[in-house]
């Protein structure tokens, strides 16, 4: 491939089928598979971040840099440079999709003003290369959470300027988004938490909060962007506590701002895990309360406390959630976002390609057998079975509210009502799903 | 003391001062002193529950019972009995409060009419033994967990009578809480979970516990009861999830059903643990959302993953909970609960008091430094002075909703808003919280 | 089937391949097919324990049995039936090997002379049961942790009169397991530890422990018996902190007792688990030492912090394990025990038999799946690459201790190393495991 | 203060009683006062890190620098700075030590040999500080982890010339610390795990390990050093797993490389936390096993899953802590680090003094009440009552080896042993704890 060089050597990744050896093929991803009478890419949507494969730089908390990327120097022709590389990575991938924050494509300016030059300087470039491209933009969001002003909070500073500026700062990501035609638009809140309860006053933060997503919902109207508005629940890191803790929390949030018909979640693999959730909760949570939104894809290594941020690679896992998903429709303006990093001893360049084909595969795999229980509807039919008794009779009346408590006790007695339990048959559901894997 | 020779040999505890070595006395719970100008009776409205000092035996999930009390029958005379100990109990340790579950205190019958029969029976003891005492009714409850008809679930079973069978339950324990003057009704929703998505239906399960928690609240208003309705929150155990997860999820849940007005909460320390929060935070959360209803005061094992209810007893982690209860007004028909029982190797009747006096110095240790915080201002000044912009100018007029982005983005450009960070001095105000501990 | 009656209806269950939909069929484990030379059984080693299966009523800590087995009075004639219908059980499910703690099989008596007495009626029984059946005795094991006696510890226990009284036990259930021809002894500490150091003094506990040890060694010895000796590491459950901990702490206290080369591990996949490892860290470390003895295998909820024993039921998950005790040369007394127990809801029989084949088969997979990593050595190529430096030259000459500090500083100085890293391919290397899966 | 002016209108930080509100004084650090008539100062040997005073910038995984210091160029001149500002602190301070990695005090230069005069470079300045100066050097240690040389490992790298690298660093290290008097020297093996097991050769990388750590010995023997060498405990961060997980583990890895009188250990509280252990419980463990050497001071967040290392606040936790190093003889040629840094958001120099000041206060709370329990000897009292069967008779003589299980089992059966438990009486023990607190 002509170019910067970058992946030199490395070639267009294709479907070749479970049996090849080929590293650098797909053996499961075949993206225009039919799945449930759908092509398989238009199943997962999936997306390659820039974050992770382009800002991160390979540091931890006990160490410096480890990739010693080319753009390091991180002025505008790094950035131009960096873009170069992304959608030549996107070309080798060949998935539909990307994502980024404002600050991962172009570098922070002397102002604000220049700061928001910079990205949309960098977002028209984007424009260009996907006027030849296959690949669209999945969502766009602004990272409130590196720079130094933000660290005690952006909408939930205690200092309203640094509100401002962060208002300030999406508005101009919701623009480029709505340039480029992101089909989500995502808010992370990174630094929208606390690390002590003795500095804050937790009602402001949560009164700040709502009116800042309340501005980015006016926002989006006034603009007429017709993407959806995507809300990253995170129970913590970096801060100690993060307002958006988990579906749940952020399904309260919602609805105390009377917007859970206006913004979704956009719900990722380690963070449910951090959260103690598994992930296929947090969809099924989501789907239940109408807010599923789209999905971080990654794993959580169950061993670390941190957000370890691995590309997924266990299919049987992620099949719960794909089935959850697809019971939910599937995913509508989201996707799969692989929010995924590369370890930091896997410095090379190809590393960055191994790592995107096994989380590929293994959601392949996942949507396979997801798309198989769907089919044959086991598990559906055994559940469908286990409620029967809610459609019906007093059953349906008790649900609906047509009995009070003294009716409903004056039943029971009168009929001397001793319910008996029935096997809950997790084991033999278990050895169902595994028909699948 | 005559009467059941239980604690023999073990009198009234009474107040002996912090200098005392009395391991029968109280050194710091004085309870007409006066703090913040009411008396610290008032302010904790302390708890003796029926539960871990009259149920449990001291088994674990790897040892059978080890305390062999006298009414391990378990029929009527044993629970008569068992109602003579708890009220000597009551009088020894002189706190203003109990509670129980409707199981705790009489046995399950053949029916669920003689099983409410049998809480009658006792319940009128228990009423007459209150016009002699001093001791009320913090809260009643039902047991929906440990009967195996439950193993699926009460409100959230799949089977319908088992609701049912359940709302004629909670509507006798609920007659039996009015008719004793409790100040509250507490709904813990043990099974109220799920063990595995795969026979699960979340979103059905979540509308039959909407539907149930209706039902209560109708029943309170039709039967005049004036007491608090309050859900407790726990994220597991004994189900894989539940769905009262913590109060974020619960406040999310009383908004979905419009019951925010109407159901509070009841926070435990080791449930708040179990969740991955700090106590003072889901303190903090529920007095934000305006739902502190009352607390089960205990501790849990920090290396521990299962709910331990050990007694209180590091008065400085308590000391930021009673702050933020103190500022929240203090709890008003709440009080503490001691949701603790003593270790199965503390199997003699005296190790129960000594359990209840540290907990109970505890919390007069944690009250009165929290109180000297409260007093001082030294926190509350630093937290008032952090947000001081947002009560005034661009600030207040934001928070109100009266600019949107564009008129926020063009201010940070006009006025080239760069806001530079002030300290958060996390430590500075440890040391001040230090100052009264 | 004639007998008891339990299972009624209920076949021998047979390898019928992937294919099958039968939910009573194994559909990977073929007993007699050959994997990497050697039958399948004969690498699992499966064993059913007594423990889980008929001694488990279904309890929790907040709620009573559920599953109303017929054997509930405990009684000798209650023994027998067990004992009959496990051997049906057996007989099922066609596995090599069972389990069973003394107090599994057979009733405490008034003393310990009639509980051993008891015991040794039902290893009688056993013993002609086995006469004509292919099961066998995987090991056998003392419950020192149910009994009241023991709430303080066995070996540990303050009293030395409870140490006796342990140690009495455990020549019994050696003597049966001698007798029933056992393969190992295991010995599971779960109140070898300590519910709070404010009663404890560590260090007398330690030593009174590995005294215990050191007796069944040399009882092993003065008897002739031939298995292998296993202590089963577990970080707490029931007690806060146990002795052993995990490998890492069972392997220092045999080098301090001197006992490294007498007594071997046995590893379960939830303790493991809880003490914040991977399962297959365990088995590497136990080989790396060389005290890998046996396996218990089941599975933990990664969300709940307690003991949760399910069947296994992922495959890739299991795979890396096998793939370690396959590079280990395999288990040779030791073998796979269902550590494992349905569902508190999954109350039938024939939930039992629905638990051991989704655990079989997972197993066999996983087996399957690790000897073609071991067979193609893609893995194991890559490590010893990666290594090779430490094979010759300087590598080998300071790894032997032939180069002193002085001398390797000399020489990084003379030769200006400045040794650069080779990605550590994490991603390649989870794609190619996934190959085998 | 002349100087530097880093910390302009901090004062030197005096003792001024309980009863002071000066942020800026120690209320409890009473460095003269006699404790069990030993100096304060003398039985917390407390230390000043350079690690998180001078190296930390105030970055996280999520943001970048916040502390702006006036040495971050980094070159030499910056390290002049930072070793007079260094001094200003350990004067204000008034404590007796400080510690230090080599990189901390000097740059990395093109060469190890360049890295090493840069590092004794500093040194020497620090050696002429000292003369006139009261504080001494705890201990040195090399940083074996931030650079990209190291990602794979110091000594357990697959690479040996990063093992002799890593030799040559340390011997430097060791020489300036015997030079500079330390009383000890560290080695915390950051990078000495793994990521992935995958491409990890365990075993080989433990020998590598117990290599290098004889090397160490030998050397320290070589060159006259007196000081302890300690190994710091930590169980992953920033690998998946480290080779010196905890204590127990610890040990192990001394006894299988025959260690165990050459080198102790360094706790940390945090550390503890990570590995799921008690403070106490590893300070325990490590008297047991006689190898306790230092302590670094901190605490970690409860909630968090990683190592949050702030400064000590709680002084009850500590407590028992510090009754458990008083009850091991003290700390002897080791001290109390303050492995502890400032929140990012505490980016002022006074908020370096707040933090130690908070840290030292609760160091001297907790040493003064473990003092006090240790005069009474309320707890050791009843540990000693507790255990007093096995200093007798047949106790005595099974603790001792004289009786076999034959012996042990005939005596149960001929004297009918029953054991009945006595209560453990943890309650009434944590009250007593209670009252020197």
């Amino acid at each position: 491939m002509a170019g910067t060089g970058f992946f030199d050597g490395v070639e267009s990744v294709r479907f070749e089928g479970p049996q090849s050896t080929n590293p650098l093929a797909y053996r499961y991803y075949d993206r225009d598979r039919l799945v449930l009478g759908k092509r398989m890419e238009d199943h997962l949507r999936a997306a390659i971040c820039y974050w992770h494969n382009f800002v991160y730089e390979g540091g931890d908390p006990f160490g410096g840099p480890t990739f010693l990327r080319p753009w390091s120097a991180g002025d505008l022709a790094a950035a131009r440079l960096k873009a170069d590389v992304a959608f030549e990575m996107f070309e080798i991938l060949g998935l539909p999709f990307f994502t980024f924050h404002d600050r991962d494509i172009a570098p922070e300016g002397a102002s604000l003003g220049e700061s928001n030059r910079n990205v949309r300087e960098i977002a028209d470039i984007f424009a260009r290369k996907m006027e030849t491209s296959r690949v669209r933009l999945l969502w766009g969001t602004a990272n409130l959470f590196s720079n130094r002003r933000f660290m005690g909070g952006a909408a939930t500073n205690p200092d309203p300027d640094v509100f401002a500026y962060a208002a300030a700062q999406v508005k101009n990501a919701m623009d480029v988004t709505h340039h480029l035609g992101g089909a989500n638009y995502v808010l992370w809140g990174g630094r929208e938490g606390y690390e002590t309860l003795l500095n804050t006053d937790m009602k402001r933060e949560l009164a700040q909060l709502g009116r800042f997503l309340k501005l980015v919902v006016d926002y989006k109207h006034k603009i007429g962007y017709k993407g959806t508005i995507l809300i990253e629940p995170k129970p913590q890191e970096p801060t100690k506590h993060q307002y958006d803790f988990d579906v749940a929390t952020v399904f309260g949030f919602l609805k105390a701002n009377g917007l859970e018909n206006e913004v979704k979640v956009n719900i990722e693999v380690g963070h449910s895990v951090l959260a103690h959730h598994s992930f296929e909760h947090e969809i099924s949570l989501a789907a239940a309360h109408g807010i599923l939104g789209s999905v971080d894809a990654n794993r959580n290594d169950y061993q670390s406390g941190w957000d370890t941020d691995q590309f997924p690679n266990n299919a049987p896992e992620l099949a719960l959630a794909l089935h959850a998903i697809l019971k939910a429709g599937g995913l509508v303006t989201g996707g799969f976002n692989f929010d995924a990093k590369v370890r930091r001893q896997s410095f090379e360049p190809v590393d960055l390609i191994y790592g995107h084909i096994g989380g590929m595969d293994t959601l392949a795999r996942a949507l396979i057998a997801a798309a198989g229980m769907i089919k044959d509807g086991a598990l559906d039919r055994f559940v469908s079975e286990r409620y029967a008794g809610w459609d019906r009779d007093e059953g349906a009346e008790m649900l609906a509210g047509n009995r009070d408590f003294a009716q409903i006790a004056a039943r029971v007695e009168r009929e001397g009502l001793n319910p008996q339990p029935r096997s809950g048959r997790q084991e033999y559901l278990e050895n169902v799903v595994n028909r699948y894997l």
